[in-house]
């Protein structure tokens, strides 16, 4: 049997007992490491176990995932996910793979960030499309997600928008001379991805959203020192400080909303007056 | 310190760790038991958590939350929600009156439906805003739903129905004779969501769905049992005995779909040629 057992959001307290259970007897435990991250070490992880884990990073589980099946026809092989197990596209891959060899799937579901972000006070049914932001460079600077942010605002509704982590990334420079170094991991915050957002917007010019408009950046979801503040998308670019260290996500906000919404989120405002005026012009209540 | 702490979606073992720490440790436990429910019943919960659970009906969290949160300033009380905590605006409603009490508050995540649904092979970042059905009767049939389901397929994306339950339903003839019965619990399945679906496309005729729309019903999603079953509305119409028992879910597909998703989901369809045909119609692969 695979299991596919999600770890929720952010520490090793935070597997299901179902889970844990499966992962003391599985024979083999291999953990996804690329797609997201918990906020505590391999090491916690290995020692609240009580055995060893591999980590199967992204050419693992891409060009290699029969290592990780073998013999999973009669044993049972767990594989962590952070998160929930069907958060990133990658495991609905492994599970096709499993159905070819006729080795049975068995998921053990858990938080993931796309319900976990419900904890900022925005409903979860007003929520649109899920979209992703990339670390853009000189020459690669993807705007897909522009227009799928824009369909969301159309109709009212919230973006999720999930930051880039880069875990692994090897060195070009060292590269080219023959040699693999590791870049050290790189997770994208709440201001960049503000910047960006409002960069893409002064290129297109369609209106998705503006300088104006409010979201709320996240941090550590689900952790003891999760973290909310909510402002203006020129306000986020420089409320790094107050978020503090990774995993951020960000909701830019619908202008469709709830009283309750309005009454919760406003608690995380930088500045609450800012916010009043322009939820006041902007954003109708229901 | 008030604890919501999320009970993931199928049985006692569903708890995480860390949930489980904080229901022994509380000074009160409550199970809000109208929005959702678990497939395992209280008393499976009281034995397996080795205390007593107070259940908390719709009236007492509407009405009646400050005895839930009487001294929560200086002993911890725990908040167990079927899914994740902030699944329905209830939890907000009471977060919002702690936060007046000066109470804090800190939350255990867990599975929701709305992540949770991703087993069934369909992309989360695809899905738009997520809806309800509830019970049509002869003079009640709200068709908010129509409305943005419309708004989702009109740009592509999957629509999650949440299904209603009635539990705690008190008999009205019983009522008007001055005594308080109240109806066995009623679960609505996917044949009955799809039959009122379709009624209500015929009402509107706007086109945001038809017969031959591609779905899947899900049943019992996170527990063993967890079944898929994918077909067109009609075809789900009468797929009942083929679920079995609730609970149930309904996700309409929307037409910008990913090759994965196809490959994933065909091996639940109902009429395997029929869904090649219908999807390679009207459903393209981005």
């Amino acid at each position: 049997m695979l299991y596919l057992v999600g770890l929720g959001l952010s520490d090793e307290t935070d597997i299901t007992v179902k889970g844990l259970e499966v992962v003391k007897k599985a024979s083999r435990v291999y953990l996804e490491a690329y797609t997201s991250i918990l906020l505590v070490d391999q090491a916690v992880l290995e020692k609240y176990y009580g055995r060893s884990v591999t980590i199967a990073d992204r050419e693992m589980v891409e060009s290699n995932s029969d290592e990780i099946l073998r013999d999973a026809q009669t044993e049972d092989v767990a594989f962590l996910v952070v998160g929930d197990p069907f958060g990133a596209t990658t495991h609905t891959d492994i599970v096709l793979r499993a159905r070819e060899l006729k080795i049975p799937v068995r998921t053990v579901p858990n938080a993931s960030i796309m319900s976990g972000i419900g904890a900022c006070g925005l409903q979860l049914y007003n929520f649109g499309q899920t979209v992703s932001m990339v670390f853009f460079t000189d020459s690669w600077r993807p705007a897909s997600f522009y227009d799928r942010v824009k369909e969301n605002r159309a109709i009212g509704l919230h973006t999720l928008v999930l930051l880039d982590i880069k875990v692994k990334e090897p060195n070009l420079e060292s590269m080219a001379r023959g040699r693999i170094v590791y870049e050290p991991p790189r997770y994208m915050s709440v201001g960049t991805c503000a910047r960006q957002m409002l960069e893409v917007e002064e290129d297109r010019k369609e209106g998705a959203y503006g300088p104006d408009s409010l979201a709320i950046g996240a941090a550590r979801v689900g952790g003891k020192e999760e973290t909310f503040v909510a402002g203006t998308l020129k306000e986020l670019c420089d409320a790094d400080d107050k978020l503090g260290p990774p995993l951020h996500s960000l909701v830019l906000l619908g202008n469709r909303t709830h009283e309750l919404e309005h009454d919760f989120v406003r608690e995380f405002a930088i500045d609450k007056d800012n916010w009043d005026r322009i939820w006041k012009e902007q954003y109708h209540t229901q």
